[in-house]
């Protein structure tokens, strides 16, 4: 049998550092615990821009349709800015969401112990706070038409457009209903029904699943304004939260500010099961390219870690390898060991990148 | 010369009792101040809905286009949840907004130094706190066409559009510009310009708008994914923020749920100058209708009651009256003075809704 199947895709900014981490762990797996990829690397977002004029070829889409799972850095930046709308860096990561039909994106906000002091919040309120955001990722106003620019009058109008179908929302919240099951049961579910149709439609298709097939999981619905207050003011209310694209960008952003952990959060954006059983899987962090500290070795590898750790738990059923990755990171900040975005107090002198990923190959 | 003229629509949930105290603050305005109003008091949302069978009458819609204020309480609640779309109670406040065209909404975070302690955040990252989030209210997703729940093949389709228009842009860019001016001078406007165009559109006539008429105001630019973070991290980088209808509406809850305040926050929704040259004006609290302690005399009114202080500074010209309110309410407080909403540590005894009307009279 062949080796399961990785395509790495480094990208923009702080990406092709963190993810030169990811590499060696990769590889201590492989020399270490016999578990081998067949490891091939490509393009994606400003850097495949720069190469080829497109955030995304042909060829690394058809790659990534290929493998077993695909492993994201991070792209964009302030470089790409002024590029027109179709070939910005976002697209290429967009298309890869699209075109994989990784609907269901797992966004976990976890507070890690040692780091608690280092959120904005009250220790209290995050100490110990264990939530997953599951976003929809392949549709709503980020992929509805129409949209675009276009000339009305003697004005231009600014077009976007929200569609959810029955069954796109459906899928998802099985997805959330799923997850729940393996942890608290509890799902709320979030949008603007009270102002949106869409999300009148969301509401309702997310009670009927539940209804239906998972009458055991605990499910209430939020408005999404209210839904982010919540999240500021205690968020160990929740556990699962299901809600749309737009809504789960700016939700599992803030929330994953709020744990105070950015650097340290992964995230998986799964599709359907492929021919050979393993869903269509891409793994990324969570923070961006981070373009302002990209190439200086400051950047925090943990997050791009942890995402392999996701990869291996999602795609490869190896539960037990992904927690010795975690295992292994609770362990070198327990050893006091930081990041420059780690750094609250004064006196503790940061780490490098490649500082961070010896520290963890050598307690894996 | 007549009084000027304010329209009362206390609405659902604690609106009654919250404007039941601003109506003695604007008689004590009248009696001490020399400052009369003629008021007169209406329904909006479920409140009407019970009476008439819509959240909104023409009369009411008639009478709010002729005064010179409309002082708003809250609106909605569970009892009518499955209400048709186009009867819920927010239909009521949007039918406003939209049709006394109230483009700017002004929605102050601001954290009361007596109540520092009672955010989720650490006492440094919101003590002192004082920004203002700029939302467009009258566009958007919230009123953009196409919108629906249609049938598509054999499944239904949730659709709901977001416009903008470069001059609905461009006018709530210039107030959000206005109002920098006279505060911190910095403004900083968020959209996801790198996945909408709608968003595109935004940043650039934003810019636009800066570059020719208010050059002399710091101007960044911010997705609001990123934004949503910020403000959880350290919202005092912030002055004026200006965004969409959408996103201002999830941002301006998450800040002022930061500031520990929220049952403190009023808001101000201003639209273009009248024949008499005050702004076509909407105030009310940032707090919504809190059904689950409406009728106990358990509300904070001072949201309202400040929002009261907000017409008087923006619709009449009283800003030192204004800030004789706003003097009131800190004094209140300082004395120890706290409803349930407020009670944070254990020993302390709440007042009641009343009991803190009475008490900002006394203060007065
Ligand atoms: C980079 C950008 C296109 C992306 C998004 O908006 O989805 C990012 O913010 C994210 O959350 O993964
Ligand atoms: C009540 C509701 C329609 C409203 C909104 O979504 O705008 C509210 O949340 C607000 O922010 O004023």
């Amino acid at each position: 049998m062949s080796n399961p199947s990785l395509l790495i895709l480094p990208g923009d900014g702080i990406g092709p550092e963190v993810m030169a981490e990811v590499k060696r762990v990769i590889d201590w797996f492989g020399d270490k615990r016999g578990l081998a990829f067949d490891v091939s690397e490509d393009l994606v977002g400003g850097a495949a821009y720069d190469a080829h004029g497109t955030p995304l070829t042909d060829e690394t889409m058809a790659k990534a349709q290929e493998v077993d799972a695909v492993l994201l850095g991070a792209v964009g930046g302030p470089k790409y800015d002024n590029l027109d709308f179709s070939v910005k860096p976002e697209r290429g990561l967009l298309r890869l969401r699209k075109e994989m039909d990784l609907f269901s994106n797992l966004r976990p906000a976890q507070c890690f112990d040692a780091l608690a002091d280092f959120s904005s919040l009250k220790r209290e309120v995050v100490a110990g706070l264990d939530i997953v955001i599951v976003r929809e990722l392949t549709s709503g106003i980020y992929f509805g038409e129409p949209r675009g620019i276009i000339k009305e009058g003697n004005e231009r109008v600014g077009i976007n457009t929200q569609r959810y179908t029955e069954s796109e929302i459906d899928r998802v919240a099985r997805s959330a209903f799923e997850l729940a099951r393996k942890r608290g049961n509890k799902v709320c579910s979030m949008e603007k029904a009270n102002v949106m149709e869409s999300g009148i439609l969301w509401r309702e298709v997310v009670q009927k699943v539940h209804d239906e097939d998972y009458p055991d999981v605990e499910l209430s619905h939020m408005y999404a304004d209210a839904g982010a207050m919540q999240l500021c003011r205690w968020p160990k209310q929740f556990d699962v939260i299901v809600t749309d694209n737009l809504f789960g960008d700016l939700l599992s952003d803030a929330a994953a500010m709020l744990t105070g952990s950015l650097g340290m959060l992964p995230s998986a954006s799964l599709g359907a099961p492929m021919a050979n059983g393993r869903p269509k899987a891409l793994y990324e962090p969570v923070h961006g390219s981070a373009p302002d500290i990209a190439g200086q070795g400051k950047a925090n590898p943990i997050a791009c870690i942890l995402s392999f750790a996701m990869a291996l738990r999602y795609s490869f059923d190896q539960g037990d390898e992904a927690k010795r990755i975690e295992t292994a990171v609770e362990k070198v900040l327990a050893d006091g060991l930081r990041t420059a975005d780690l750094i609250g107090e004064e006196g503790v002198e940061p780490v490098s990148t490649r500082q961070m990923g010896d520290a963890i190959l050598a307690a894996l």
